[in-house]
């Protein structure tokens, strides 16, 4: 039925809500593909058809373990994902690595975006490669990545990589949308030279010093051992998980297979304590507070009153002739609060 | 007119508005402290009044240098704001002492709340303390803090200082709240060990290690050092001032009044590259949002049909029948959007 040769610069054929549904169960790269650019779309139209498709794989998704990988350029993180990718698809895994990028709408995608950084990965057949998609805001790209994730897990995924860098804003929503978070760190130097925020430090599952290698196998050694004693400094997280400290060489593919074992270990044990399943359904919750947050200030914003009298206020406010919340109030009683 | 003699646990006699607005002005602290009060009130009409008086106070407020100051438990806060405070005082200004503790709604305001480590300027006649206001809600107290700022002002306090705990999200309130921010931090062991997120190091405008006094002088050299160097590797800030790194001892009232002049020094600095004005009406603007987000949020809460649908709609979200989205998308169409 489809056409296996199927080019993107081709003419595309529509193909019907249930046609990609059934596509994406069946693992049709190219109808995953083709649905992962209808989440993307700003069309109306697109996108009343991607949540429709969203809302049918919806019982399909969630079997699998969602992983963050964040770290700074230079780190190595393009060579972690192959090595640790490999690994796991070795283990007869499948593989979805996608990426939130919030500067991917100057640079179109710039993580990932060259797929000639992970060749082998790229190639496999049990691997699925996905640039960030573009937005004009991080909530709008976490949102469309989320979204993504449902449809690679009803294709078959069972493993999510969601890669991000390692400097902002970004690893909160990264962290909001998986299961473990795995924080990317160069031999010497701490974090903070690195240019790595605490916090992010702080949501780590597991920190792992890559290029510990040659020359820097002894930095590597102390790296590891002063990450060790800090994580232990900071308070037990909910998931009863104590965060780990490890080595690895991503370039000679050393130290990775131990890393998988964690992740496991990991989703073992948070299965057992019920954690895993409490977790993501927090993050559900919050998902759905923070759509409402969104949807709820688009419709505000979008309202032709508002619209007519916000600079006037904004201007009031500016000039001292109302306080903040007076001017906010004023704003209220013309939406109908 | 007023009773002089007036205490708190006397019945309060009812004034206007007008009368309210006539007392700030004249720098009657008693109703100053009434008018807070009605601020700080949940009830309706109490609302009501402070909003018309704080509207009647908004065009003689403004003319004030705001000062934030942040440090952790221990840090020696009390003695430092006593001690730069009488400083300030002895050059001829008016100081007004409030606090932002989120904590407050279960301490019932412990940050200021015991005059008694405030001797001298508790006493002081032209010095006015308030603890932070109770809340359930960050958001909710620097709302009402920013708000007696406003009256503060007007009642002629031009300097302000704005006290918080420097361990979590109030710094980034009252940062957005005053035109410089101070931390406070021990001699020895980095910001990092004495529990300050980084975050709180960036936007500081000056750092003080404090109790540089007697066996500490030589670690506190030893940190201002460090400090000296850490913040030259921030990148500069819009204000185009470099933040300083100071030493001090405000049990011996050493170094505080090289503190006051740095910020005169910096509020000179930014009055000629206009970034003083620019930065608060930046503020007024980000308040003016986040009022409206707030406003928002709870009228949208407290629709009676999002009420009855929001436990269903989360439960399908919980459940996996609704993506987070969805469940947003279908409880905004209750609301009218």
């Amino acid at each position: 039925m489809l056409n296996p040769n199927l080019k993107r610069h081709k003419p595309k054929k529509e193909y019907s809500v249930a046609q990609y549904i059934d596509g994406i169960r069946a693992g049709n790269r190219v109808l995953l593909g083709q649905a992962i650019t209808l989440i993307e779309s700003t069309l109306p139209i697109h996108q009343e058809k991607a949540q429709a498709i969203i809302k049918g794989c919806l019982p399909y998704s969630g079997k699998s373990i969602r992983i963050g990988i964040t770290g700074t350029p230079g780190v190595g993180k393009s060579t972690f994902i192959e090595s640790l990718g490999l690994h796991i698809l070795a283990q007869q895994h499948q593989l979805a690595v996608l990426a939130v990028d919030p500067s991917s709408q100057v640079t179109k995608g710039s993580i990932l975006g060259d797929k000639t950084r992970m060749v082998k990965l790229s190639t496999h057949q049990n691997a699925f490669i996905r640039p960030s998609p573009a937005g004009d805001s991080l909530g709008g790209v976490a949102r469309k990545t989320r979204e993504i994730i449902i449809l690679c897990e009803a294709a078959g995924y069972d493993v999510i990589f969601v890669e991000t860098v390692g400097v902002g804003q970004s690893e909160v929503a990264v962290h909001s949308m998986v299961d473990f978070f795995l924080l990317l760190l160069l031999p010497g130097g701490g974090d903070e030279l690195q240019g790595i925020k605490r916090g992010v430090v702080e949501m780590a599952d597991c920190i792992a010093i890559n290029k510990a290698d040659g020359d820097n196998v002894q930095a590597a050694k102390r790296s590891r051992a002063a990450y060790k004693n800090a994580l232990h400094l900071y308070p037990p997280k909910d998931s009863e998980w104590i965060p780990q400290a490890v080595m690895c060489s991503a370039l000679q593919h050393e130290g990775i297979d131990k890393i998988w074992e964690l992740i496991l270990k990991f989703k073992q044990q948070t299965t057992k304590n019920q954690y895993f399943i409490h977790h993501r359904q927090q993050q559900a919750k919050a998902w759905l507070n923070e759509s409402i947050r969104q949807l709820l200030q688009d419709y505000f914003y979008k309202n032709e009153n508002i619209k007519t009298t916000l600079p006037d206020i904004e201007a009031a406010v500016l000039s001292g002739k109302l306080s903040a919340y007076q001017g906010a109030k004023e704003l209220m009683k013309l939406f109908g609060g």
